[in-house]
């Protein structure tokens, strides 16, 4: 049994292995290092944070103090692994407070040191008003400046879900927001009608959005304050900019160790998430995950995947049996008045996998349409003619959008055929549900599109 | 092929199996008899048409004329069927206008009689102001009473969810309820821990619940109107009794012409919904269904059971081919503020069919719990020790219940275990979903239950 687990990473899949590995084996020490001030916050409650919906004290879920007395790990923060040796199961760690470098033993290691955000790599980008929305810190100071200095303008680049959700936490608070994105329409992996549609929707709530963008540079001014985005469109004057385009995986201490990394740049890991190398496991952005849906494995940085497949890697380092599949991949976004979903893949994806695609999308009501405040629910359903299998959709909507694709996703992962979806039981009440689900509108259209 | 097809029967299955007879084969005359002055609206609604939330015009989904121009269904209103000949292929109609009596000729004949409100077998329940929520007829009288003589008290017997959706339209008047319950606790089917939560909710919103009540008569004055409800416990002065304890399958008729019922009094069919009479059919309230969660034959008298099972006798009396396979029950309700659902077996419906019954309840957070307006949810899941197989499930809430209870269906539909609901990935977005939504939470606690 292994006596000391060392795990790299503070922020989401690390606390949730090193709390399972206590669990399972309360006689192993496990110490965490992250080289930043705080761990085991809420990156997707940035957005609302900045608008005002989430307080500071709601952001953090655990500091090292909590971490230590609830869950007995020995969290260390600003402290950064600079090198694993795995042959002496050694890993260097410095205490960046202190600059003092050490040697710490492991019996088994986690790797979770997550993603960081793309960069544009132009001039100008390291501006004191451009910000990612990713560690809290840099979001305490994109909160205070924008409670100090109250910028007016803002340029957003990106047009991904953080994206949409800064422009609706930018939007509420006055500021005018530009939204600039690399392709025609926001939110590039989701169908082009459901795109269509969120676009709507930002321009309904004073978004400008501007598509087909390459940023060229950030004009940045003698107190280093960024004026003006410049583009292949044109230039944009602002006074705050949010860089959103993406994150990728930090996986250069794992390289050099010789983890193996897929195509992505991603550990690869197997079901149990250990890694090509002896002792050592790995979770959460850091890795690639493999789709259920055709098998292959992709990089699907999401807290979700995050915390199950960081719970899988705590469990066996110390020495458990468990398994994290994989995923299907399942995205929600709150834009503006709208729910939008995600989940499974999209119909290029599908296309490219070697799937017979075959779409249908239907409009139905949320609710009983007669009642009060009932609203309608668009389903664009992904199908495999071949197997009759659902492989995707996309779900919006201003009420009832998510919980839905939540089902859908069943179905996804469960490799579930249109026509068993088409006598599902699904629950009728006025108030909640119509007498036909829009599921249910949506299987009966599928399955006219696949049985001519 | 057929030619002729009747139905005998026009509130859900009935027009739900027309309309389909017609779409699977345009060249079949399709008649439909209905003894009562209206087809196809919606009983699920005339609470909320009591309440007001929905208007008259809202509640009937089809006329005559419409079914006729819109499905080509030659559907006759006060027609009632006296008489199933299946030797002879023949029913014997009278027209409740002219009272003249007629013999039909069928090829195919699709029996949807539907239910009827069980009655309570007492003295002075004809009076005038004793209503069932049944009938379009009948809700229109009430409706009538209602606005003209207003009751300023009410009684209403019985306590399940029409009773439940009667307490909440009656309150929203303004007018006093009394809810009289033959068992301790309101919505007998559901688990304790759910009842007792629900008593609180009815009386949070004034609702008098008196439990373990039989009652004995209803006094009657000389203008035929029932002023006392005597029971028990005592007599309950009134000026509105509503009777909403459960229906039973209308099968006088089919019993006559010897089509094979079953325990529950309700006609037998197969998975074609064919009856064991040749070219005879049948659907919705009238038959009894398969429970998909341990394959007997349940009384389950539901308007999604009756629609889906509506087409499928459609299409296959008209020539086509389709199953319904059966149900898992999947029941929702408003009860004032509390979303409430319950999905498959309750526990002792599963320990009788004999299973290894598991139950496991957690209280998690709806959204993420520092986003505003978040509230909790409850999920009590019901499992099967052997097989690991989620069997039911209550689910409740001021917000997010049902459709996660919707999500829960699939599980018990599909025999999903607790472990494989474990990996669900279940989307995340803190305005509408927390990290690890309610199901995840469920199914970890239960597992951690299954798997000491």
């Amino acid at each position: 049994m292994p006596k000391r687990i060392i795990v790299i990473g503070g922020l989401a899949a690390g606390p949730s292995a090193a709390s399972k590995a206590v669990r399972t084996n309360p006689n192993v020490a496990v110490t965490l290092f992250e080289q930043g001030e705080h761990i085991s916050y809420g990156v997707c409650e940035i957005p609302y944070y900045i608008s005002g919906e989430v307080q500071e004290s709601g952001l953090v879920s655990y500091t090292p103090a909590t971490l230590r007395e609830k869950k007995g790990v020995d969290a260390r923060i600003l402290h950064s692994v600079e090198e694993i040796r795995p042959s002496k199961r050694i890993v260097v760690v410095r205490n960046l407070a202190t600059a003092e470098v050490r040697e710490e033993r492991y019996d088994r290691l986690i790797v979770a040191t997550g993603s960081r955000p793309k960069k544009l790599g132009v001039e100008g980008e390291d501006a004191r008003n451009v910000f990612a929305v990713k560690s809290l810190s840099q979001s305490f100071l994109l909160k205070k400046f924008i409670d100090e200095e109250k910028p007016r303008r803002a340029v957003i680049v990106g047009g991904g879900y953080i994206g949409m959700e800064m422009s609706d936490a930018l939007r509420s608070l006055d500021i005018d927001v530009t939204l600039l994105h690399r392709h025609s329409l926001p939110m590039s992996g989701l169908e082009r009608e459901t795109r269509e549609r969120i676009r709507e929707e930002l321009e309904k709530h004073g978004v400008h959005f501007v598509g087909n963008v390459a940023v060229e540079g950030i004009v940045v001014d003698k107190h280093r304050k960024a004026t003006h985005v410049v583009s292949n469109v044109g230039s944009f004057e602002t006074d705050l900019v949010i860089v959103a385009i993406g994150v990728e995986p930090n996986t250069s201490l794992a390289r050099a160790a010789g983890i193996r990394l897929g195509a992505h740049n991603g550990i690869l890991t197997d079901t149990r998430q250990e890694t090509n190398l002896d002792n050592i496991f790995a979770a959460g952005d850091c890795c690639e995950v493999k789709n259920l849906v055709h098998n292959k494995k992709m990089y699907i940085p999401l807290a979700t995947i995050a915390s199950k497949a960081g719970w899988v890697a705590g469990e066996n380092a110390a020495g458990g049996k468990a398994t994290f599949p994989g995923a299907i991949r399942a995205i929600a976004v709150r834009v503006f008045g709208l729910e939008v979903a995600q989940v499974g893949l999209n119909a290029s994806e599908a296309s490219e996998a070697g799937f017979d695609v075959a779409i249908e999308t239907v409009t139905a009501w949320a609710r009983v349409a007669v009642m009060p405040k009932s609203t309608k629910v668009i389903i664009r359903m992904i199908a495999d003619r071949k197997s009759d299998r659902l492989l995707g959709a996309n779900v919006y909507g201003e009420h009832g959008a998510v919980l839905r694709a939540n089902t859908l996703t069943v179905a996804i992962q469960h490799r579930i055929t249109i026509q068993d979806m088409q006598n599902w039981d699904l629950a009728y009440t006025p108030p909640y549900t119509p007498l036909w689900d829009p599921i249910l509108v949506a299987a009966n259209a599928m399955n006219k599109k696949l049985t001519p």
